[in-house]
C-alpha cells in the first residue's frame, strides 16, 4: 500500500469547552490517540469534525495546531471546501503551505442543481488560484448531505485534466453498489469509502482504504480489516465492524460517536456537538452504552 | 405601510470585475438606482446577490460599502446568515452596529434533517450573541436552494420566545398556498413573496410586500404594484409583472436577471456570474432579449 492517500484516514472529531470553543488540547490528544490506534493519517475537518459548523478562522486554525504540536503535515489531509471559492482557495492554500496529503474538496453546496461544467470551472479555478501550493485533492462525495454531488462524468474530466491532482474521491453516498463502480471506473483512482458497512468487499474490489467517522472510536478495528482483508478472518473483523457502525449509525452517527470518546477518555465534554446538531439524549446514551458491538469496544480500548 | 420591514426591498445583485473582485462602484450605483426606482430598501448579501459564492470578508465588506457611501443603515437588510453560528453571529453584529433596518437569516444548511428544536437553539445563540447589536431578523426560507427550511411550528415558536427581534419571513419556497399560509397563521408577522408571480394575491391577504431577484430589474413594475394592488388596475399590473418574470426565471433566473442588468447599465461585465453559477449562454441571451416583456422592459428603463 501507498503511503500517502492510501490506508485508514479518520476524520477527525472535534471536542469543544464549556464556552463552545474548539478544545485545542484534547482534539491534539485524539489526533494523536488515532495516529496511536493505527490511522495512517488525519482527516481533518471533514463532517464528522463539524468543519462546516467552525468558523472560516477556526478552521485554519485547525490546521495550525496540528503542525504547531509536530504532527507532520503529511499526515493530515483537511476539508477544505466551501461555497466560495476565495475561502476554498485560501483554506486549500494554507493547507498545501503546510504539506498536507492532500485536501478533502466539497462542492460548493449551497446553490443546487450546478452543472458540472461550473463544478469543474470550480476545481479548475481553485486549482489556478492555490498555484505552487496546490495540494493533491480527494473529491468528496456525500449527497445525502451536501446535495450537490460529484457525476461519473465530472470525476473522468477531473482526473484527465488534472491527474496529478484529483487522485481519489471518498465516497459518504452510503451507496456500495456507487462505490464498487467508480472502483472499476476509474483505475488507478484512490476510492475511499465513508463508511466500513462494506468495506471488504471495496477492499476486494481495490478501495484505497476508509475514511470512517466511526473510526474515531474504531480505528484498530478498521485497521485491522486493512491489513488483513487477504486472511480468513477477514469476513469475521467484517462482521465486528459492521456491528460497531450498526451502533453509532442508528442513534445518531457523529453524537453516538462523540458519546463514546466522551466514555472513552473519561470526560463528558466530549459529548458535545455544535448547533445544528444535538448531543444525545441521556435515553439514547443509555442505551447505546448497552449495545454489545459498543460495550466490547469500550472493553477493549480500556485494556489496550 | 410601515416605513421599516414592508414594501420592496430588491435582492440586490453583485456585479464583479473580469478578475473577478466585487466591482464596488457599480454595486453602489445600482442600489442607488433601485432606491430611485422606488425601493424602499435593499436586501443585499441574499442568494441573488451570490453572498454564499462571496468570501466572509467580501459579505462584511458590502456592508460597508454602502454605509461608506452614505445610504443609512435603515435601508439595509443583509443576509447574515451561515452555516458556523460564529460567522453568523459576526456578520449579524456587523450589521446591527451600521443599524441595518434587519437581517436575512438564512438556517444553517450544510446538514440537513435537523430539528426544530436545533434551529430555534441556534437562533437563540445568535441573539444572545448578538447581543444590544441585534437587529430585527427576517427568517430567510428558500428550501428548493438551502434545503433545510423553516417549518410552521418553528417559526410559531420563535415569535413567541422573541417576538420584537423575529419579526417576519421571507417565503422563497416558490409556494403561493404556502406564503398565504403563513400570512394567515402568523397575523402581524411581515410575510414577503420570494417572487412576484403572485404578489396581488399574496398583498390581498396580508403580504408585507416583495423581495425578489427580478426587482433588479424591474423595480418600478413591483414598486407600483405594491401602491397600487387596490386599483382596479392591478390585475394589470400583475400580469406585467408576471410575463416579467416568466422571461428570466425561465432562461435561468439570476443570469438573465445580469443579463439584463448589463443591457440597463451598457456594461457587459454586469453578465458575469460567480460560480458555481454560470451566465447566459450567448443564445439564450438572444432570446432573453428577444421576449416581448423584457423589450418593453428595457425600453421604459431608457426612457426613465
Amino acid at each position: 500500500m501507498a503511503p500517502l492517500l492510501s490506508g485508514l484516514w479518520p476524520p477527525v472529531a472535534t471536542p469543544f469547552r464549556p464556552d463552545g470553543s474548539v478544545d485545542e488540547p484534547r482534539l491534539l490528544a485524539h489526533s494523536r490517540q488515532l495516529l496511536a490506534d493505527g490511522a495512517h493519517g488525519l482527516a481533518i475537518l471533514g463532517t464528522t469534525s463539524e468543519a462546516n459548523s467552525q468558523t472560516l478562522e477556526e478552521r485554519h486554525r485547525a490546521i495550525d495546531v496540528h503542525i504547531e504540536a509536530g504532527i507532520p503535515g503529511g499526515r493530515l489531509l483537511p476539508g477544505t471546501g466551501a461555497c466560495a471559492l476565495g475561502d476554498a482557495i485560501a483554506l486549500t492554500r494554507h493547507a498545501g503551505a503546510v504539506g498536507a496529503a492532500g485536501v478533502l474538496l466539497l462542492p460548493p453546496f449551497y446553490y443546487k442543481k450546478v452543472s458540472d461544467e461550473a463544478l469543474f470551472a470550480f476545481v479548475a479555478k481553485l486549482i489556478e488560484g492555490c498555484g505552487e501550493k496546490m495540494p493533491r485533492i480527494l473529491l468528496y462525495h456525500i449527497p445525502p448531505v451536501a446535495v450537490v454531488g460529484w457525476s461519473d462524468a465530472l470525476i473522468g474530466r477531473l482526473i484527465e485534466a488534472f491527474p496529478e491532482v484529483v487522485v481519489g474521491l471518498k465516497d459518504s453516498s452510503g451507496d456500495k453498489a456507487n462505490t464498487l463502480r467508480l472502483i472499476q471506473a476509474f483505475p488507478g483512482f484512490a476510492v475511499f469509502p465513508g463508511a466500513e458497512a462494506y468495506l471488504l468487499d471495496a477492499l476486494r474490489a481495490g478501495a484505497a482504504g476508509c475514511i470512517s467517522a466511526s473510526a474515531n472510536i474504531n480505528a484498530a478495528g478498521l485497521r485491522a480489516l486493512l491489513d488483513r482483508w487477504q486472511d480468513p478472518d477477514a469476513e469475521t473483523l467484517q462482521a465486528g465492524l459492521t456491528a460497531v457502525r450498526k451502533a453509532v449509525e442508528s442513534r445518531g452517527l457523529l453524537p453516538a460517536v462523540k458519546t463514546l470518546l466522551a466514555e472513552r477518555y473519561g470526560h463528558a465534554g466530549w459529548r458535545d456537538v455544535r448547533l445544528p446538531l444535538q448531543p444525545l439524549s441521556d435515553a439514547a446514551r443509555a442505551e447505546l452504552l448497552a449495545d454489545p458491538a459498543v460495550a466490547s469496544l469500550l472493553v477493549e480500548a480500556a485494556a489496550a
